[in-house]
């Protein structure tokens, strides 16, 4: 999401309070607010707007609306040495969602590798966030969800997956993680109602209209298509349905075709029973920590020393997203207008 | 891989045998040849011929010259409860990655989830013939690996990452399983071969020059572009990148830019130290094998009838190769002409 000339720069702490507060007044408990607003910072901290602190208004909303539950008592279900779910209780789905990522650590450090579903859950905000829990404790974090239908299949003609994102991390000695947090469509749909206001056409190959035609002009777009675009584009709807397949049908939640939308529903009382799953990897029982230390460091320096297009630099993931945050840290993070006046900050 | 007019088409059953029996010549071990003709044979039925039978003169080639070790010894290393490293002793690398699947499958009985990796492994062909394997046995499935360079970076002007594949597989009840095999490049290298030799351009956005630009004519090409293309290639880069955390970099085993190189080697002597990743989910230590069925039904049947767009009809990961898997069940599997010479089929 741009952010525009009118946006206001504030400071990461002060923005953070003013989000838990905010959640506060709108009844959410103590951990299940400090949860939301640890995982809107994490998005807004990255650059990540769409997912960072312009969600608290909708999140305050919900609570209102009865949708989210302002009290979740969290329960984790261990189901076998390496797996349990979480049941969300219906409360802000980063409270389960972090949860989540602390039980399959703790599992991961005595079986190698555990994954953790969460069920009854609702929106978790940027899924990259809990992937990076796990990576600042220590192992390879994997999280994904599924979410409201918006992506049209390969040669498909009607929203079908979300645009499920896949996220992963991984620890770097003595550097910020490896990092990856991707939608498995090209683009948010935010990037079109950006283009819409603009009046700028979209990339070909990202978004179709009702019929399922590729389109570029944004006025037209009735649903995005997925990564891979037209000729590649079933490979980004076979990621899309690793995300529905972990997070929903393992979990047995809602399918992304049978969710309430998110936004711009009537029903904002009824839980969505949203899943997600999360994972994670102990590299010191497989190769070895050493071997992986020593090998995740020789990766990076060859990646971000190796020769770049014209105009272009080879970027490890997540090296664009720690210059946003360093940038945002000294800068103050952007707030648009209407976040702005919703948190009392104008 | 294109079949041209001049292959003849083999049954299934004859087909096996002879990779068998050159296998066997090649001096390879009994348990080691038969996993290399079961990948070959799973590659070829689902209409992969690259990773086909086309492969048994490279790898007895391989087996001659010394890369592979003729009558590997495996052995698994637990590591942890839910955690192993199978060293593949230098043999082929489908025997290997067979071995880490079933123990996976084994562990993931218990545990919910389990991974294995492989380390001084080879070529292990299709990556989707492990996680098909496990799906087959009641699991989740997941196998990767990485490969030798051939994929730009993201904006990068040389190879770097191979065409690392993430293959998916799980079960459905009573129907054959969602299967996903997917490269994170668009496209395969021998593509650009194919359209070099039939003068053809390529699709934009799949391949570059030596400088990293974008091309279409295939004589330029000189490496290809990761999944997404020119606007989006981070996303398949960083896919790319997951590929190769996990199946080196976990393992302590060669880089991608490290490897001596599949073919056109000088060295066909010395082991190429190469590494996968293999994981089991076991369903019903999550939400519950029930819910699993009857969420992966459900999902199912709303995919294969959500509306298509005009020309195009949505199809499930894995309906077209099992579709092909049926019309070569009947017809016979196409062999090219070298290597039906190879196998004495002609």
């Amino acid at each position: 999401m741009a952010i525009d000339q009118t946006t206001i720069n504030v400071p990461e702490g002060e923005l953070a309070q003013r989000v838990e507060t905010a959640l506060e007044r709108a009844g959410a408990s103590e951990p299940s607010r400090r949860a939301a607003t640890r995982a809107m910072m994490h998005a807004s901290r990255h650059g990540v707007d769409s997912h960072g602190v312009r969600l608290t208004e909708h999140y305050c909303r919900m609570l209102g609306g009865g949708r989210l539950n302002k009290d979740p008592q969290l329960q984790v279900n261990y189901r076998a040495k390496a797996s349990a779910v979480v049941d969300g209780d219906d409360g802000l789905g980063h409270y389960a969602a972090y949860r989540a990522m602390e039980v399959a650590c703790e599992l991961a450090k005595t079986t190698g590798i555990a994954a953790v579903g969460v069920r009854r859950s609702s929106h978790l905000g940027a899924a990259g966030a809990y992937a990076l829990a796990g990576a600042e404790a220590g192992f390879i974090g994997f999280a994904t969800t599924n979410t409201d239908s918006m992506v049209a299949l390969f040669d498909g003609a009607q929203r079908f997956h979300g645009t499920n994102p896949l996220a992963f991390a991984a620890p770097v000695p003595r550097q910020r993680p490896w990092f990856l947090d991707m939608a498995t469509s090209s683009i948010p749909m935010n990037r079109v109602l950006l283009h819409r206001s603009l009046g700028t056409p979209l990339p070909p190959g990202v978004a179709a209209d009702s019929a399922g035609r590729p389109v570029t002009e944004p006025s037209q777009v009735e649903m995005l298509l997925p990564l891979g675009g037209v000729e590649y584009g079933y490979k980004g709807a076979g990621l899309a349905g690793v995300a529905t397949l972990l997070s929903a049908i393992l979990m047995g939640t809602t399918l992304d075709t049978d969710f309430i939308p998110m936004y711009q529903a009537d029903n904002i009382s009824e839980p969505r029973n949203m899943g997600h799953f999360v994972m994670a990897i102990d590299p010191s029982h497989f190769g070895g920590q050493n071997a992986f230390d020593t090998g995740i460091l020789r990766y990076l320096e060859a990646l971000r020393h190796a020769p770049g297009r014209a105009g272009g630099k080879p970027l490890a993931p997540g090296d664009r997203e720690w210059r946003e945050a360093d940038r945002r840290a000294a800068a103050g993070i952007p707030v648009d207008p209407d976040t702005a006046r919703f948190l009392d900050l104008q």
